[in-house]
């Protein structure tokens, strides 16, 4: 083979990474059942191990600015908002407190265990602690994992890198320093520092939420006029670089030296584009295809940061080290474990519906550590006090929590019950499934006949064919729910939800078009979103009406303004 | 902003040409019916003009190399085999014995015209002739040409590129040799060299046709025993940069000094992959997850690609050597048009079916020069003989066929007539226009009279007029489609694949929201796929489906759930 240089030898080393990944694809796809990931991540440490060099180098910037935006947004934007709303206090506490109380815990462990001074041992907390969405992603995903589970996990590990990378920033700055000045540590401790630690993260998180805001709601705007779906494409991708770049970079120092979180902004604008872009700003066509190219391109990222965390993997570091890294695993866990529990425990004290014990078994063993410890630590430059030691340590703790705990996850949760369905809802799902689909198909082609772009005849062979595959699905479904009562009861609320929303959407659309006043629209509007929260939380607002005391508003109107007899005969008829 | 360097440097860079590219897709979706390649290539120029730096360095490299396997490929992947097949003739001797002589005689005349050592003028010949698929591909695209005119063009510019680099690069050997030695020009043409570049250019094709054939044939086992679209989209991006590297880099040089043609080794994988491949490789899912993200690899590396060209026109060599590039402009196309009129005439005396004189006429005002002329002129070094000639005048040839040619070129077919469609079909398309605007017209009226905005009595004299139009044209439509079986097929069809994408969407919302697990969504969105795929291939999902046997996947889980003999007997009852 030639020698080649630059380009050429650039695109030989990338291939040569996809080649060793469409192996392990191809392998994984015969075994069955063993996660991608994993199998990514042994295959490079094999290449390492074997000595095959990739030239390709596993920097801080690239996993931070080239790998991580796309990752993020993607898992942003396919993570439900409603569902992460209802679960924001859990993941908020966790991300935040949580994360600062596990970070000081294992800090001051870890300084007489490792023995390392405490600033480099609380360093070394800060880099290992935050839970790692990549990872985390792919492997819920992999395993089917129940939303609501997933959503604490995957909101936990989107928020909780915004934080741990300023805490990082600030140690660093600290060790820096006391390095350069030869001072004592503890006197750089102060109340001073705490402070303005403090106010980072809080000037971190907000900065970037608003970024990423701001921007996600200007390509919206821009998206929702428009339906093209190959530059809406291009719009998705520069918002998911764009938000990371202007938080991290290009804002970050301009104003009173102040660093903004890029991970939050992406994934402010990740949600807000997954969630309202999707419904308002895309048609059918431009959501397939934004979606598709960004479950795509999170495919090949994913594929190039696993096998890259494997094949760079310092076995020499790590066996040299392997004392400390031995002692760091159990304690990293511990220090997950101590946290996770009591915080959870207690926000479950304030709101509606806790989250059980079981949940938060997997919520410790789940809590992985990879893409971000692994920049970070490879960001640390060359003359930084035990740098082959925390190098060696996160590539560990990295390489065990993926491995070992990624690889009984699946074994954890079926020992946990978790992932239990009965076939009775796996079919439930699978009727529904298909029954909104063929919904939405007779919808759609009604539509198409009412715009002229069906003729009469070819619309009623459509619709008969559809209405057939309709009607054996209600009769499928209701000989189902018949044999089960309780798929019954969760039936009633799916339906209710998407009553409610379409009540929702009509009354946005009176106030729009102003037959409806502002003023009296939003209470009506509030009116469908106090039964919508009811019927999200699990209880029904239709059969249990008259005793839970839900009266509509313009009943009550209706009965001040003098129609109170008439109404009330009618309601009695209908009971 | 801060100045950045590095990866960061490079992303904001990179950010900024999508950030242009976006506004210009946003104009051309308002704008309408102006090709987004030609709109990217004027921003471009805009950019050079106005001063923007982008710092984003066009090298012959990151065209040849980095752009040019994926666009090869897609294109490649995208032409029907047997059509290419049923024109092979004419596409060969075009692309080999045409573009011979082309470069011979723009040689000729351009050593008297230009004033250039006629080795430098044969050079510019072999540089420009070679016509591009990459803009030809997007036009055409753009503009729907008849596929047959499509396959001829697209055919002789994939093939005759292998032929140009082949020719550029003996007579670059024989410049520099010239050069060096200070030889007289006329010894170095001798019968030997004639010999060599002949023989030279029969290996570089028909090796480079050989490395894609055996990397296409072994991705295609591959993909033939594997059922993962992930890891399937993974092999082809592998195939399409591979057989190109392995051809044009690791190869060449190896087997007694020979060069293999990298445009023609993935060129021939990409016939393949996309054709038996398609066929025989891949299921429904994986083809249509391929196909949408090698459509949406193109998409980008194009935008990419002709901005780039824009912003990197060196405007100023351009205007120093206007006079020659005025003078090569209609010399370039005499050239072409010379060979093409009299190969064609006489092809067609071979060939059952010729190709007719309008098509002629298209097949040489078609024959964009731009990305391969480009990349060739940019690899040249520094002190090579009239480089910043051959520079300005690549550049402004480039510009012209892409401005001028490209931006008449729908309006020269129409011209000829050569976008036939038949009066039915403008019939159909000018009811169904009317049908939507009368629409549009209806539902806005029925707004501005629930706003209050129109009074009932004239919003009645609006609604009966159109309502009477609706109805007529409707009418009409309809007996307009009973006269017309094969329009109504294409309507059906249409029709067909919008419902099918409504409810893909459909599906996708349920799955982001939970209601449907992905593993169960899956498995619908696969089935959904299935029938878009016989769809696209022409085949109607509905109207032949008992016979067709398609059962769909719910059926035959409620059957196995004991669901079956109730539904049996619903279905009989339906019939």
């Amino acid at each position: 083979m030639v020698a080649e240089t630059g380009i050429a030898a650039e695109l030989i080393d990338l291939l040569s990474v996809f080649v060793i990944a469409a192996g392990v694809g191809v392998f994984v796809a015969k075994i069955g059942r063993f996660p991608y990931t994993i199998a990514l991540l042994l295959a490079g440490l094999a290449v390492s191990i074997l000595d095959i060099s990739i030239d390709i180098a596993l920097s801080h910037d690239l996993i931070l600015l080239v790998f991580l935006p796309p990752l993020l947004f993607e898992g942003a934007a396919t993570t439900d908002l409603e569902r992460f709303r209802r679960n924001l206090w859990h993941v908020l506490v966790l991300a935040v407190v949580g994360l600062i109380l596990a970070i000081l815990l294992l800090g001051v462990v870890g300084h007489f265990a490792f023995g390392f001074p405490l600033l480099v041992s609380l360093l070394f907390a800060a880099m290992i602690l935050p839970t790692d969405p990549v990872s985390v992603l792919a492997l819920f995903e992999e395993l089917g994992a129940p939303e609501r589970l997933s959503v604490l996990v995957e909101g936990e590990s989107l928020v909780n890198d915004g934080v741990g990378v300023v805490i990082f920033s600030t140690l660093f700055a600290l060790v820096v320093q006391s390095t350069e000045a030869g001072t004592e540590l503890a006197q750089l401790i102060t109340t001073d520092t705490i402070v303005a630690a403090s106010t980072d993260i809080v000037v971190a998180s907000t900065g970037g939420a608003i970024v990423g805001l701001v921007t996600g709601l200007a390509v919206y705007q821009v998206m929702y006029r428009l339906d093209e779906h190959t530059t809406e494409i291009v719009l998705t991708l520069v918002l998911a670089y764009g938000s990371f770049l202007l938080a991290e970079h290009t804002l970050s120092g301009v104003i009173g030296d102040y660093y903004f979180s890029g991970v939050i902004a992406t994934v402010t604008a990740g949600l807000l584009i997954g969630n309202r872009g999707a419904e308002y700003a895309m048609s059918a066509q431009t959501k397939i295809s934004v979606f598709n190219t960004w479950d795509t391109a999170a495919f090949l990222v994913n594929t190039l940061i696993f096998l890259l965390i494997g094949a760079k993997t310092p076995i020499n570091q790590v066996l040299t080290h392997g004392r400390l890294i031995l002692i760091a695993i159990p304690l990293v866990v511990l220090a997950r474990a101590a946290v996770v529990y009591p915080i959870t425990t207690l926000v479950n004290q304030f709101v509606p519906k806790g989250v059980p014990l079981e949940y938060q078994h997997i919520m410790v063993w789940g809590g992985l550590h990879a893409s971000i410890p692994i920049a970070l630590v490879l960001g640390l430059p060359e003359n930084f006090p035990f740098r082959e030691e925390l190098r060696a340590m996160v590539f560990g703790v990295a390489a065990f929590s993926l491995v070992v705990q990624g690889l009984t996850m699946g074994r954890v949760m079926n020992a946990l019950d978790i992932v239990t369905r009965s076939e009775a809802e796996e079919l439930y799902e699978l009727l529904v499934g298909r029954a909104r689909a063929v919904d939405a198909a007779l919808e759609s082609a009604a539509d198409l006949h009412d715009a002229g772009d069906l003729s009469p005849s070819v619309y009623e062979d459509f619709r008969v064919e559809y209405q057939n595959e309709k009607d054996d699905l209600k009769e499928a479904i209701s000989l189902l729910l018949d044999a089960n009562p309780e798929l019954r009861r969760e039936e009633l609320l799916v339906g209710e939800r998407r009553v409610l929303k379409q009540e929702k959407s009509a009354l946005m659309d009176a106030m729009r078009t102003g037959a409806v006043s502002d003023d009296v629209g939003h209470r009506l509007m509030e009116e469908v979103d106090l039964k919508l929260d009811r019927v999200e939380s699990g209880e029904s607002t239709v059969t249990d009406r008259p005793e839970e005391g839900y009266e509509e508003f313009w009943r009550s109107r209706a009965r001040e303004f003098g129609l109170e007899s008439r109404l009330e005969a009618t309601e009695a008829d209908d009971d």
